[in-house]
C-alpha cells in the first residue's frame, strides 16, 4: 500500500505532515508514504525527526498552493505544486491514494481534472462526517457543488450509501433528503425531482428536516453544497460556542471551582468522539481514484488518521462498488 | 391596543390560546384580545377559566385550518377559518395585529393575500429568532421563500435590520450573508449578486460562514428559506439531542447521581434563555400589517408573549420604518 501525502498542505507544514507520516508508517509495516513537496524542505524535516526507515519516500514538487489561493487559477498556474504532482503520481498508478490537508477547492478541482470521474458519475462530491447521537454520519455534498441538478443529488446519495456501508458499520445505510418538510411536495423544484428519483430506492427514508440531523434519522444526508457547507461549519462550531454559554450558566448558578471543572470535563468528553483528528480527512467521492482532504489545522494525529483512512478506502474498493451501484439503475 | 388571536391555532387549542390571552390582558390593562374561532367553543373555554372581564372579545370563525393541511388550498377553501377571519379583521382595521400558533404556511399565504405587501416590498419573509452567544439574533428567511432573487435577499437584510434595531437593543445591527466562504466571489450566482447589492450598505459585514452564526458575527443573518429553515430546525434540536451525548459522557466518567444532577441543571440553565416560550412568536416582515406565528406546541406563556410581542411591534411602528428604509435606496 502506497499513499501519497501532500507534505506542504495545511497550516502546519512541513511539521504536521512529516510527523503524521512517520506515525502512520510506524503503525503499519506494510505502508509506504510518498511525501510530495519541495525536496530539501521535506528531507530536512524527516532528518529533524530522526526517521531513517524505508517507508517514507520523497517526491519533489517545488510549488506550493496556499490555503486561500483561488482554487481553479492555482491548479492551472502551478503544475509543479504538491497537489498537482501528488495527484499525478496517483493517476499514473505510482500510489494508491493521495491525501492532503491543503486548499480544499484546489484539491477538488485538481482531483476532478487529474483523476477524472468514475464511470457513470455526473459530479464528484465531498462527503463530510457529521456528528450525531449515533456517532458520525455522512453529509453529502459538503460544499463542492452549489448549483445542483436532481440527478447529481441522487448520485450523492448512492455514493454516500456505498461509503457508509463500509465506514459506519451499517448494513443497510438509509438515505435522507434534507428539506423544509417531510411531504414529497415540499421544497424547491430540484428537491421535488430528487425526491422522485430517490423514491425508487429501498434505502430512501424520504425528506428530512433540520431537526433530524443530530437525531441521525438517516445515515446519509443529501443536500446541495451550500446547505451542506453551512451545516458542516455550523456543526463544527457548536462545541466551542457552547463554552461561553455554559460558563454563563455556571456563574448564574454560582458553581464552585471543582464543580465547574467537572462540568467542563463532561463537555470535553461529550465532544471528544467528534474531533476531526479522529477522522483525519473526508473523501471526494466519484473521482477515479482515492483522494481525501483534511482540516487545515490538522495535527500529526489527524494526518496519520487521514493516511490510514485512505488505506482503508483502497482496501474496501469503494470506487468499484460505486460504479457497480450506479450501473444498477 | 387590540390584538386578534387565533383561538384554534397550534396543538393545544382552545386551552393554550384562551389561557394565554387571559394572562396577556391581566398583565396589561390597556390591551384587548379578540379571540377568533368557533364561538361556542371559545366562549365555553373562557367560562371554564372563570374570566369575566371586558378585555376579551370573541369573534366567531367556524372553520379550522389544521396544522398539516396544504397551506394554499386551505386558505382558499376555508374563508371562514380563524386565520382568514382574524387577518380580515386586522386588514379592515378592527385590530392592530393578528397572532396565531397555527399552520405556518397557511398563515404566511393568508397574510400575504389578505394584508398584502408593504409599499416597495418584493417578497414578505419569516424572520426567525436564532440562539447565539450574544442571545437571540435574527435569521431571515426562515422558510417562506425557497427560490430567491438577489433583490429579495437584499430586502430581507434591510427589513431584518429595522426589526433588530427595535428588538435586540442594538443601535447599528450588522447584516451578514450566509455563504460557503468569506470572499465576495464565493457562492451561487444569486449569492454573488446579493453580495454586490448589500455591499452598498454600511451595515453589511460581508459573507459569513456556518461557524459565524452561533458566534453572532452579525445581528441579521440573510439566507434563502431552504438554508434558513434547515438551520432553524437544526438549532432547535441541539438542546435535546445533546442530552443523550452528555449522558453517555457522564456514564463514561462514572459520575454519581448528584454530579449528574448538577450537570443536567447547568445544561438546562444554559438553554433556558433560548426557549421559544420566551419569544412567543416570530414575525412575517414585509406584509401590510403585524402578523406573527408561534410554535405549534405553544403553551399559555408562549401565547401571552406572542401577544405582547405583537403589541411591541405595533408600538415600534416597524412597518413605517421598513417602508422608509426601503425607499431610501
Amino acid at each position: 500500500m502506497r499513499i501519497a501525502l501532500d507534505a506542504v498542505g495545511g497550516d502546519f507544514f512541513p511539521e504536521s505532515p512529516v510527523k503524521g507520516a512517520i506515525e502512520a508508517v510506524t503503525s503499519n509495516p506494510d505502508l509506504t508514504v510518498i511525501l510530495v513537496g519541495p525536496k530539501e524542505l521535506v528531507e530536512a524535516e524527516i532528518t529533524k525527526n530522526d526517521y531513517d526507515g524505508k517507508q517514507l519516500v520523497v517526491q519533489d514538487a517545488p510549488e506550493i498552493i496556499r490555503m486561500n489561493e483561488h482554487a481553479a487559477k492555482a491548479v492551472k498556474s502551478k503544475p509543479g505544486s504538491s497537489i498537482c504532482v501528488g495527484l499525478g503520481l496517483h493517476a499514473k498508478g505510482y500510489s494508491d491514494a493521495f491525501v492532503s490537508a491543503g486548499n480544499t477547492g484546489a484539491l477538488l478541482a485538481a482531483s476532478a481534472v487529474i483523476l477524472g470521474r468514475l464511470k457513470g458519475v455526473l459530479r464528484p462530491t465531498i462527503a463530510a462526517y457529521y456528528p450525531t447521537v449515533k456517532g458520525f454520519r455522512l453529509l453529502v455534498d459538503a460544499g463542492a457543488n452549489l448549483e445542483t441538478k436532481p440527478e447529481f443529488l441522487y448520485q450523492f446519495g448512492v455514493m454516500g450509501a456505498v461509503y457508509a456501508r463500509s465506514f459506519f458499520g451499517v448494513d443497510n445505510p438509509k438515505i435522507g433528503l434534507l428539506n423544509i418538510g417531510e411531504e414529497p411536495e415540499k421544497g424547491t423544484e430540484v428537491l421535488k425531482e430528487t425526491f422522485k428519483l430517490l423514491s425508487k430506492r429501498d434505502d430512501f427514508v424520504g425528506n428530512l428536516e433540520g431537526r433530524d440531523i443530530l437525531a441521525a434519522k438517516a445515515d446519509v444526508f443529501v443536500a446541495d453544497g451550500l446547505v451542506g457547507n453551512l451545516l458542516l461549519k455550523f456543526g463544527e462550531s457548536i462545541a466551542s460556542d457552547l463554552k461561553p454559554l455554559v460558563a454563563h450558566a455556571m456563574a448564574k448558578l454560582k458553581l464552585d471551582e471543582s464543580q465547574q471543572h467537572l462540568v467542563a470535563k463532561v463537555l470535553a468528553t461529550t465532544f471528544q468522539p467528534f474531533e476531526y483528528q479522529r477522522v483525519g480527512g473526508v473523501p471526494f467521492l466519484g473521482v477515479n481514484g482515492v483522494s481525501l482532504v483534511g482540516h487545515g489545522k490538522s495535527n500529526p494525529e489527524a494526518i496519520k488518521n487521514m493516511i490510514l483512512h485512505a488505506a482503508k478506502m483502497v482496501e474496501a474498493r469503494i470506487n468499484e462498488r460505486i460504479v457497480a451501484a450506479l450501473s444498477e439503475e
